[in-house]
């Protein structure tokens, strides 16, 4: 199992956030070629801005480890993190975060080195599915 | 009531955390003059990096007005709000951050502006009575 097959796990959560009229974003955590937490964005089921599906998905392996450090873990997220998540990712001192699509608006990179020093980056796997998948739910909304 | 009077429910709230031996922090959310959310740190008990003061208030306000946008609401903390938290703040577009002492290592500030352009932010209320509790944490700790 590789990069490509957890993203397409990602992309499964972000199609349940679509199915719910939700900005379709996905994620899940690894932890040795296992999936231990999931989350899919849920902001208007619940009212809540911190229902991010990374923030769920952080939420879940830690409560599924038992420990809120996740070194040894990698996020899966299909879209590029905004700053809260870029900031929950920093506390939980993720090994890896691979992300999707960029997110030049929202995404945390533009305000520079907001991962933890020990985080690894990787960008881009599955882009155009993970972007597509947005701009889909724009292009229905506008209708 | 003002910003101090408010500033103290979040000292009380810290004091809860301390009490629980988690880092004393506190927080809560004004609408009107009146408390719709309260929160303390809470990640060593949740075992979750999530569980930060602010992000507990914010859930909590959200949850009480049924509206995840506090446009018109305050957040009072005790310490300058972490990445996440602001973060969690930008997206709740709250009309105002009102927070007690500096936290120059973790705080929001040393990355720029990351509030909402609409978020007005006031600092040093009650600073020292907000940063005695985290003096004397970390102090009792290294005993």
């Amino acid at each position: 199992m590789n990069d490509d097959f957890f993203m397409l796990q990602a992309l499964q959560e972000a199609q349940k956030a679509l199915a719910e009229e939700e900005i379709p974003i996905g994620a899940v955590v690894v932890f040795e070629n296992r999936i231990i937490g999931r989350g899919y964005n849920q902001t208007e089921r619940l009212r809540d801005v911190t229902a991010h599906a990374e923030m769920l998905a952080l939420s879940s392996a830690a409560n599924h480890v038992g420990n809120k450090y996740l070194s040894d873990c990698t996020l899966y997220v299909t879209i590029e993190p905004c700053v809260m998540c870029a900031g929950a990712s920093y506390w939980a001192q993720l090994g890896q975060v691979v992300f999707g699509a960029d997110e030049p608006k929202v995404g945390f990179r533009r305000f520079g080195q907001l991962l933890h020093p020990r985080t690894r980056l990787r960008s881009g796997v599955r882009a155009e599915e993970c972007a597509g998948l947005m701009r889909d739910f724009f292009n229905l909304k506008r209708k």
